[in-house]
């Protein structure tokens, strides 16, 4: 068992700031329902892959962020409250893991009836090659994995094997 | 809309193979309950992280091991056939997604009973530095995120929005 290699120099206290910040507008776009601002975030090509709860996989960006769409287009509401946020740096590529805590509601739906919801995801970047497009964030999205997380789930469980 | 940059050397055909051969030696592993090849597959550190359908986070190789052997002493017998198998290789990660069909029983379940579910995986490989320990794999794993797929998902669903 030998240590961790010599830390690289992308896992600067800014690159953490970075990917915070990239992770965070990820979210914040869904809310607002601003899928030009999704788009900016997603690396561009076939490449890339996402899963809600309950799906398999959609593959490469343009399809999506058509899912994206009709994901926004049924929802009046979504808020995401991001608890346990953690980032692993791998070199040029970072994983960002946490709890969304989703508050949501359908357009056909009071608000006295707005549902929670409990989801584990996984989001992983890569950093942005120099010429980005203007806009872009300097981490760009390539996998986003989300999926429901039991309520008798417990964060220790599998800690104390 | 630029087309994609130019090609590195990592996405060759050896890469692919051994990235295919690095996901399908991790689910021989399951199969076998073999612990010591699992553990040769992972990246060691603290920087890793794994879902299983229905948990949240596990975080780092300890942890994710010892839920591994809990989860593989459960178990008398699981198989998995994977479909829908794609690598998208990024500079020296890698991203393996695929469809489990996992067939499965436990210990007090007779044959007759084993029963068949559906999952989807996220893998995400890291090239291994040069002074990898030998048995363990070019391309270790830092991340597997597996979740449950509603039996009404389409795969062409979000690709006629």
């Amino acid at each position: 068992m030998t240590g961790p290699p010599t830390a690289r120099p992308t896992r600067s206290a800014a690159d953490r700031e970075a990917l915070l910040a990239a992770n965070a507008r990820f979210y914040a776009a869904i809310e607002r329902g601003d899928l030009d601002d999704l788009a900016a975030l997603w690396k561009e090509g076939e490449d890339t892959s996402c899963v809600h709860p309950g799906t398999g996989q959609l593959r490469g960006t343009g399809v999506i962020l058509r899912a994206w769409a009709l994901v926004m287009a049924q929802l009046s509401y979504v808020q995401f409250v991001l608890t346990d946020v953690r980032v692993d740096c791998h070199a040029d590529m970072a994983v960002v893991t946490c709890t969304e805590n989703v508050l949501h509601a359908g357009h056909d739906v009071p608000v006295q009836s707005f549902k929670g919801a409990r989801a584990t995801a996984t989001n992983v970047f890569v950093r942005a090659a120099g010429d980005a497009p203007a806009g872009s964030s300097p981490w760009q999205l390539v996998v986003h994995h989300a999926s429901p997380v039991l309520d008798s789930w417990e964060p220790d469980a599998g800690e104390d094997g």
